[in-house]
């Protein structure tokens, strides 16, 4: 049993606009979170929802790198891959991300890590698609239990109850 | 002075939405199209406008490679980045993009190559910024020059005349 405190998710899909933002925030400073995104042995500790594992194939978490892994559960595999545009430590990670299961979708992602002090974090995701329906369908793709189970095995990753 | 057929290119950057498309007719088959994007001695050939020189520092045409390079003239250098998100040949190409005079700016770019039968091919390139305002600021940086100019010379490189 957890106690860790969980902050609130906030997931806005603008209905005019082909984005998600996504922002919440992290008791622990903008180094950690940052950390925990870009170390491949803690990325598979926290991303997605507490159903799945994580195998990483491929993980270079820089400046022209890029990424590909697989999530598992009892019916099947989910493979997912991009780039990361842009990895500037502890501010900022562009990345580009695709579900090969609907191959010809993708969409861009820019985290920004903001220090609240006082330990704390307030991390922002603007994921832009290609199309407003586009956006519509990573929304009704069940993304949001993804998302808020993942970042609270994140807080007890960062808590260091799962370490 | 070219003899070669210059087809116009269509620009339309949507009120509502934060993208850009360019649509653009070639006298090649996508395979030849396609070539002129993936391989850097084509490349510096033709991108960008007539008066701008460009060298090429790193090129991995390829889904999960990269790219950067730099556009000089006489008044001074400017330095290009971005990821090859996917590279499908002869049909698709996704791929970052940051001007590095703007390094928060970033926008996510997919050209698919249609063939249009007897040689010829449609280019479609899709462009999507975070914002429409970063779209606004990225169609006033007279972009729309190093469009038509840079087709221009693509025409003549896939006519022949520049190799």
């Amino acid at each position: 049993m957890s106690t860790t405190t969980h902050h609130e998710v906030t997931i806005t899909a603008d209905p005019a606009l082909p984005t998600i933002e996504i922002v919440r925030e992290f008791d622990a400073p903008p180094a950690a979170v940052f950390r925990a995104h870009v170390e491949p042995e803690l990325v598979k500790k926290w991303l997605g929802p507490r159903r799945l594992t994580m195998d990483i194939l491929r993980w270079e978490a820089e400046t022209g790198g890029g990424y590909r892994y697989v999530h598992r559960d009892e019916s099947g595999e989910y493979g997912f891959y991009g780039s990361f545009h842009e990895v500037r430590p502890a501010e900022r990670i562009v990345q580009t991300f695709t579900f090969e299961g609907f191959p010809d979708g993708v969409c861009l992602e820019t985290l920004t890590f903001e220090d609240l002090g006082d330990g704390r974090t307030r991390l922002r995701g603007v994921s832009v698609f290609e199309t407003v329906e586009g956006r519509d369908a990573a929304m009704a793709s069940g993304m949001s239990t993804g998302v808020t189970e993942g970042y609270e095995q994140l807080d007890e990753l960062l808590a260091g109850q799962d370490r």
